[in-house]
């Protein structure tokens, strides 16, 4: 081991899958791995089927062998479990493994992930080959670190409708009630004759006649929610027992909304996520965002806010200090980074050249630690086929690998993000919003990344936080969806307010914490910090607008929402024009709170900017597909448009980076 | 009581769940609805769950209360039977009760109508629970009627493909066609060998390897019928044992051909519906029949044709003369009103400003007794939440609240509805027509409407009726889509020929009582009447079109369906231009009777404005949206657009109306 | 029996269920389908249930009588087993014969094909009632042949998941494969530890969380051609013995890429297709070839190229010469010949005036021998009521009638198709290419079908034909989508290369026999033919083009799809001109193998041309819908479109043909 255990800039590695080439390549691969810049390597993902072939007989040849490869090479390594691909024995031996879909069949075996997180027998196995591998590798010098599992959620098995996990649902009830009275009350089921009498009555929130009670799938998402942190944590619990001094990560998807993430990441040292910005590109059309013009502009890098925006995330995602020798926050990994054409999008173009330099660097600028590029030969074999690697399938180099030789990780030194700018986020609120969109054109990913989208389009950095987290630091808080607000967060959000800027989006404190509106009605608790209450919102369809004029008469469509506002203390500053909101307040502001009511990105951008200015943050409106990000002392811009563009002065070439310590 | 018993004018209510909000808030509630001048208020819908909470236990006490309160207040009641909501404790004893979807899954507790009509011990339980109800309330003054269970076949409950329908269906089958031979030779079973040698052979029509005999799926349609029908029939029989004097009704939804509502209602003292007029509008979008921009313009309001259909299919729906009092007709409810924004279509813009009035006033014009709206509050819990309700969710009053206050129900006498055109209308000829639509831009309803559309742009009122309803007093006689034609059927409509104009759409004629087509064609059993037979149909992809032209040179385009004739006896109108069908008949008449082959709306309208001409009905061509009514000598005249309107030589206001006795 | 048993020219016949009218009836059409001029009458398909109304008894007195009626008129008999409508008692006694859909669910009786080709029980009976027919039937004079059941796979049944199925899959496997290490490799199970240990483990590939293994796929399909292969193979050997002299033919269906057909057929003496061209045209809306513009003009008519490529993709279907008296191969038949309206697309556009003689000539020109219509009267039960026949429902003769009987057959001679293009086809490839088409513009029916429609365009006919076929006749043989190359197939093609020019489109030898990429990556074993290797492959979604280059400066903007390549012995011919692949080889050549790496239907048409051009095949670019084809010396040239054409000085009408042996 030659590398330094704590190291001072960007390190990148690769995925590796040695079990699926033949033994002789792997000294080969292991070399041109560390030739090309690479520092480590992630090993073992999905390879159960070889580190057990059979019940209790374990093979760790073959990875001794492949761990001592990569080291003797100069390679570190992260170990994954295994454990998002069963082998087929176990499952022969135990189906009832297998998880039950929304539409009430068992999954079968023969992809990945076919395992219910309510199995107590695939509990079991989950922490036996845990503890085997970590018995084996755990204080192994070479192994840094451990991914657990692999992409929690994957082919939508975060939740399962199995006899399992209805048992464990109803004892999760009552234990969070305690009696039945006290669930029908919290989520109303007096309404349609839903009042249960046994706890054996309650059933799962799938194949009912219709829509169930939002507060009967809020409680199941977060049932189902606490299974998979369970489930994490009895695999973390043994690492730290066995691999003590080594990270412990998870690698997330990108807007992936079927788990609270906070919740299950509580055991992690840092979260980790995989980064594949033109598939994830697909966003901004199920979004309906933009017309499929923007898609094409950005088909061969994607867009730089999709991407920042999970950065940003999963940054936030573990906020507590566990580096004390670099006294800054945990930082994240990218455990997958795409460096080729993925295979998963309807369509997947080639990505333009730059894109590999583009996206490693703005994941550092964004605050990533390490970028472990997928993967290093693309497959020959398994549904992956189609998707490349750093080299081809005949091993010879493809065009990332050029890219990634020609990196710089030196430009990257490690150091805190520090924003000034929280927006906050919340799991329970983007379940209750999309369990009940109300229109066909915005959901939670949408209109908080419509905020999200402003604020980096006015060049602030900003920190993606759960709307609980500490908002001392900060200098504006942008709440742009929290429809769910409970007691406690109000007086939170009063606490900010005191001393930050704070803005609210739409559908704000419309539900408690058990789904039901407030009998109060919207802003419920937050309606003393506010200033006012619901008038009405209006759910247009695509190509209805609502005018909205501010006090200054500059006028912006608000499209698919716009919510209108009785005033008890706030002013109001922005109106609707005409229609049958005509004349009502449309954005009001009661001393540092602000709430934007129209979904219109002219306002929420024009909004955002005076609210900065205010603070001194200094926007600058940047164009499309340019952006700034800072980390460290070091400033990185760039144009991620497929053409040049003119921006103070600068010809930004296309699809380019610069990083300076002068901006 | 210090309402009348026999209201001479427009009566106003509200659907009110008292159960939902704390008994402290009821006595302000009862107040204010009487305030606002509404007269009745409907209870208990859903509430078995508290009218029952264990199995034979029954607590009265709070109904009792809330009808006191409400009867305190000077409102009369309108209670409903909570069949529509089995509680969990009788579906787990008896989970047998669950229906099964089309796709062979049991549907779970959860929503609501998770019930099968034809489980013998759902019957029992509703049978019991009305009982109860009827023994305590039936005599008592304030109840003035009854709504039984709550809008059948929502959520795709009419049918059930359980083993329980199965048997059901057997013994229907058995019952109507006696022996297998006659059932074979009524479905053509010859055809692809689906001969049935044994009852028990029979099976339900789901889940075949591609579309079943459109005679099976006829049957079974008749057959869920006819179960729908026993179950009300169960419960009308207590309520007129137990509750005399009182009506009984059922509110049936728009546009809703799950079952036949003729046959279902034919022990109801009248039919109601739930109107939700922006709801509704989907069906535009749905059939295909405008662009978006159509929608749009309507989006605030619903468009009148769409709402209006539905209140004259109800007011057709029982036709007996059973208040002698008033010696007219027994009209029908709206026992749901929209009077704020829905939930439940994909965007739902919030109603215009005069939408209620709007809405209020139609239902009476086209015969309306009564009008309920949905609801007092909107819902703080369950399902609903984002429904509104003439009180917001903090209980101040909802843009509605002040719409209804501003009405004078004065303004709206009870009268005749007194049409002289019947829209003729027949749910199995609705079933089999769409079933088998044949080509992607028609179905039934949309046929059917773009006739009662043209109707109602000539300004005549219409009576929608069933095929073999007294045509006796019409002097047109409209019939868009009979597909089915029985003999008994085909003598009627000779009968009304002799004294009245007919006129047929496409499709006419083209199938037997059992879903075969006629031996001798289209237009079999009515070839003689019409005096001619088919020659060919063509259906069209959206796009093309077949022009029509007539003796006179007016040319109008077809779209989506065009037929052409041989004719016998009849004279040809208007010819076909080019194409293949060019230069044959595309609309024929025979001394009365006329036949549409074309579907055209320019047509259509051209025909029906000549027909009405001959028939001294005095048609006006109306704007689109302006819509004239009358009732009882009082004519409506209204706008329902979104600007205002230039007719003949008055400036109709965007969403206004005049009721006047001048017109 | 009248007609000569080996006929000179095509012959006409027609599909007929007299079983379906009284029997009065029987007389009259055949008298009437004799004076039309046709020869043959199809009888018995789905008949079963009359045939064998209970267990064990036969009723052979109808079928006796109606062939004894077609006889005396002077019709040939052309009989079917009526296995794929099997009788309601035969599954009331055997519902493990049911078939058991992707999705898990028993498909159940009620329509069509509700048996599993895996189901013991169901072959049983399919032998069974095929010896019963063909002892009673198969030494007839009348009957000259047979048609095996009918369309195998309609309906989504050429594969069922149920455990029949799975028990014979996994005995099909360990055949295959001898031992599990051979399957785990040849898959490549190690990919997410997909490696099984037993045998019973081994699933179906249905219902797993997402996608399964491509190789798992590949082999299911295998199997369930296998199946169906089976399955006739023993109802054909049956035939064979008790029916000698006579052919035995199946009806598939066009574009149908379930099974593999030439595995099925190899027991037919020839193959026929049921031909319904403007219902078949959807395939060029579900492959967004075109605007809908183009499928409007041929709305009609259907588009030559869509009918032709199933002509000659049949025609290509079984290549032995069993008919020794003629010299030629065994051409193919038209089972069913769309004569008027179909009822099964979207919407069913009547065909234009001169479709049915356009179709039966374009049938013969491409090698048919025969051609049936379907069927002789419209059906006035179950299913297909809307579908049209010769006659209509109430007997008069339909537009295809009075067409067909002004056809003279005496125009259209047997003989040799004698192309001199072969066109490559592997159902293989078809599964591996749209199990993972990686971009949304393109299949392998598409991609295949743009060779072939750029090859018709230049006037040339075409063999289509298995990629292993013998290939020593041709000038030029195109692959277009041959995705998986086996070491014999590469070698197949080294040795046709020496002799013709070959032309590859992209996506060529990308997989190996197991689904797998060749180690060596692509072109894998053809790597050394071609003289180059892949580059990188751009899917581009719509919208999006990479536009070509040719070394002579012609640009064409390839679409969906664009492969680079690096070459080694090959010359580039075009380049890419910007963009990622900006100056990379585009298409290349090496002797006489050309690549063509760009889905640009302008580059496929210029250098299809150029090589036509060096083979002095002398191409001819024929306007869109016009169409030259030959046989036995006889030129047919069609105009297909609905408009008039100007060609070579020629006006030509629209829908109109020309056959004439001076061309």
């Amino acid at each position: 081991m030659t590398s330094d255990p704590y190291p001072t800039h960007l390190e990148l590695g690769v995925c590796d899958y040695p079990e699926q080439v033949p033994a002789d390549r792997w000294a080969g691969y292991a070399a041109a791995q560390k030739a090309l810049g690479l520092r480590f390597v992630r090993l073992a993902e999905f390879a159960w089927s070889r580190l057990e072939p059979r019940r209790g007989e374990y093979d760790w040849a073959w990875l001794d062998q492949a761990i001592a490869t990569s080291t003797a090479a100069g390679l570190k390594v992260v170990l994954c479990t295994p454990t998002a691909a069963p082998p087929a024995w176990l499952i022969a031996q135990h189906p009832e493994i297998l998880p039950t879909g929304r539409d009430g069949h068992v999954k079968t075996f023969g992809s990945r992930r076919h395992a219910d997180f309510s199995s107590s027998v695939f509990r079991e196995h989950s922490r036996r080959i845990t503890r085997a591998m970590a018995e084996r590798y755990g204080q192994m010098e070479a192994v840094v670190g451990w991914q657990t599992d692999n992409e929690f959620g994957w082919g939508d098995t975060a939740q399962s409708y199995s006899p399992a996990a209805l048992a464990a649902f109803r004892g999760w009830l009552e234990r969070r009630y305690g009696t039945l009275d006290a669930l029908n009350e919290a989520w109303g089921n007096v309404f349609w004759s839903m009042e249960y009498t046994d706890w054996e009555q309650l059933p799962l929130p799938n194949r009912a006649v219709a829509e169930v009670n939002p507060a009967h799938t809020l409680d199941f998402l977060r049932f189902s929610s606490d299974q998979v942190a369970e489930f994490q944590e009895e695999q973390v619990a043994i690492l730290r027992e066995l691999s003590p001094g080594r990270f412990v990560t998870h690698n997330y998807m990108g807007f992936f909304g079927a788990f609270d993430h906070y919740r299950v990441s509580g055991c992690l040292d840092f979260a980790s996520w995989d980064s594949y910005p033109t598939g994830t590109l697909q966003a901004i059309h199920e979004w309906k965002l933009t017309g499929p013009e923007l898609a094409h502009d950005f088909a061969r890098t994607g867009h730089p806010d999709v991407t920042a925006f999970n950065h940003d995330l999963y940054r936030g995602m573990v906020r507590r200090t566990v580096t004390q020798e670099q006294g800054r926050s945990p930082g994240f990994w990218v455990m997958e980074q795409q460096c080729g054409q993925v295979n998963w999008a309807p369509s997947n173009p080639l990505p333009a050249a730059g894109a590999v330099e583009l996206w490693t660097a703005q994941a550092w600028a964004h605050g990533a630690d390490a970028v472990s590029y997928f993967r290093w030969r693309a497959a020959t074999m398994g549904q992956e086929v189609l998707h490349s690697g750093l080299l081809r399938h005949n091993e010879t180099p493809d065009r990332g690998f050029a890219e990634v030789a020609a990196l710089d990780p030196g430009q990257y030194p490690l150091g805190e993000v520090s924003a000034r700018v929280a927006l906050l986020h919340d799991y329970e609120s983007l379940w209750l919003y999309n369990m009940q969109p109300h229109t066909e054109g915005l959901n939670y990913w949408a209109q908080t990344f419509a905020y999200y989208r402003a604020l980096r389009s006015l060049g602030v950095d900003v920190d993606i936080i759960h709307a609980d987290a500490d908002l001392s630091g900060y200098a504006v808080v942008v709440a742009p969806a929290l429809t769910l607000i409970t007691p406690e967060r109000a007086r939170h959000l009063e606490t900010a307010a005191q001393h930050a800027k704070v803005v609210f989006g739409p559908r704000t404190a419309f539900r408690t914490a058990s789904g039901r509106t407030p009998e109060t009605g919207q802003f419920g608790e937050l309606g003393e910090l506010i200033g006012a209450s619901l008038l009405n919102y209006d759910s247009l369809y695509a190509g209805m607008t609502q005018t909205v004029m501010g006090n200054g008469g500059a006028a912006h469509p608000a499209q698919h929402w716009a919510e209108s506002y009785h005033t008890t203390g706030a002013q109001t500053l922005y109106r609707y024009h005409v229609g049958p909101l005509g004349g009502e307040s449309a954005m009001i502001r009661n001393g540092n709170v602000t709430v934007i009511g129209a979904h219109s990105t002219d306002l929420i951008a024009e909004v955002l900017q005076a609210t900065l200015n205010e603070t001194q943050l200094g926007p600058t409106r940047l164009p499309e597909g340019v952006r700034v990000s800072r980390r460290g002392g070091v400033t990185l811009l760039q144009n991620w448009n497929a053409h040049e563009v003119m921006w103070q002065g600068q010809t930004l070439p296309p699809v380019s980076s610069w990083a300076c310590r002068a901006w």
